[in-house]
């Protein structure tokens, strides 16, 4: 089977206190989505809409860096203005996810406070305008150790499985696959970057033809708990 | 538009010296090639037609230790069995990138001595048989600091560029981006295993309708150089 990435066009810009999920089914609408269907939520539209966006206020780096300190729990490196912060909910990410980019100018933006909820909230309200579940992830751009450039990810979580366990399957030979878990919904957010890219103002789209489970996943799945990690 | 992501059916197994691009070619006559398609293929099917498979003598786990602390030039973290290590390629990787899953019994893969060089040679042959340039991405699966799950990543490219650099795009709002380099490579081929999945033994897909700039990208553009990067 086919895996499609529709981009969701027309949506334009999103301001604090504006129905976020009315905004993503009218853009839905022309793609007539079926069952099995999920969408890909940029987290910047929703942090918009949920209103965590901040104005600036005096020097915009001295705003900028005591603001992504008042948002990091743990500063894990600095160098120069690079701070890679760790978030509340425990991700590891560039000044503790907080943005510039399409901003308002004058603002910057926060992450969601609870990405898998406002997944789930968009998730319900979408079910009850075209009657059919479509999953959500909600995602952010991350880097990441070791190599050059970013990825999408996932933040937010809802509907379906984010790390799929392959613990007990066999390969084609029959042995048991030493790689076990899968972290699809990261996958699912690169592949919709593909067809979304930072300058074209695409901040969503549809994937069509995934064949994962479905499931009470959460973006919360694929952070790793810190006393497993080699790298803290 | 949107982007398609098509499984190659039928590939079988393959053993050292078979003709991959042979193989792939039939497997990808069906669907039609045409320009502007890419091909992800994974790395396992590749180092086996090349040769880069080892047969274990002795205790298992013993010789996978050794054969790890043979292809590591550096190892990077170490807890029990698990060994994090970079290759000679400069890709930091759990046991250095060997795996036993989808093996034949009794043998261990290697990664690709060049994964740049085998996509190249993959996409040259490829474009003798269908006429069309159709760049090739080698992929495997990693895992990464901070996050559980593992995800497929590009080793070896040829034919697109693997990291974008968006400096100077503007945002919709006309600001410059923040961020400025995107891992294209490594989405499409996280992109690529949501169709290939583990366990069903398809080690390649087809992406149709990927917009990206096509160019003379290789894998090692994705390899941060250690001087740049704050988690060495």
């Amino acid at each position: 089977m086919t895996l499609q990435v529709l981009p969701l066009t027309g949506i334009g810009a999103v301001h604090p206190g504006d129905d976020l999920t009315e905004v993503l089914a009218g853009a839905l609408a022309p793609l007539n989505p079926v069952s099995g269907d999920l969408l890909v939520v940029t987290h910047k539209i929703v942090s918009k809409a949920e209103g965590r966006v901040v104005a600036i206020e005096g020097d915009e780096e001295e705003f900028k860096r005591a603001l992504v300190e008042s948002e990091a729990v743990t500063v894990v490196r600095r160098r120069g203005n690079l701070i890679i912060a760790e978030t509340e909910h425990g991700f590891i990410c560039a000044n503790a996810g907080i943005d510039r980019s399409n901003a308002e100018p004058g603002t910057m933006i926060l992450l969601p406070e609870d990405p898998d909820r406002s997944a789930h909230r968009i998730r319900v309200r979408l079910d009850r305008s075209f009657g059919i579940d479509i999953p959500v992830i909600i995602s952010d751009t991350f880097g990441r150790p070791w190599r050059r450039g970013l990825t999408d990810i996932a933040i937010g979580v809802s509907g379906l499985e984010a790390v799929i366990d392959l613990r007990g399957s066999t390969d084609w030979s029959g042995r048991e696959l030493e790689v076990t878990e899968i972290a699809v919904a990261d996958e699912l957010a690169a592949a919709a970057d593909l067809v979304m890219g930072k300058a074209d103002g695409i901040p969503a789209a549809l994937i069509r033809g995934y064949q994962g489970p479905r499931g009470e996943g959460r973006g919360q799945d694929l952070v790793r708990p810190p006393e497993e990690d080699l790298f803290r």
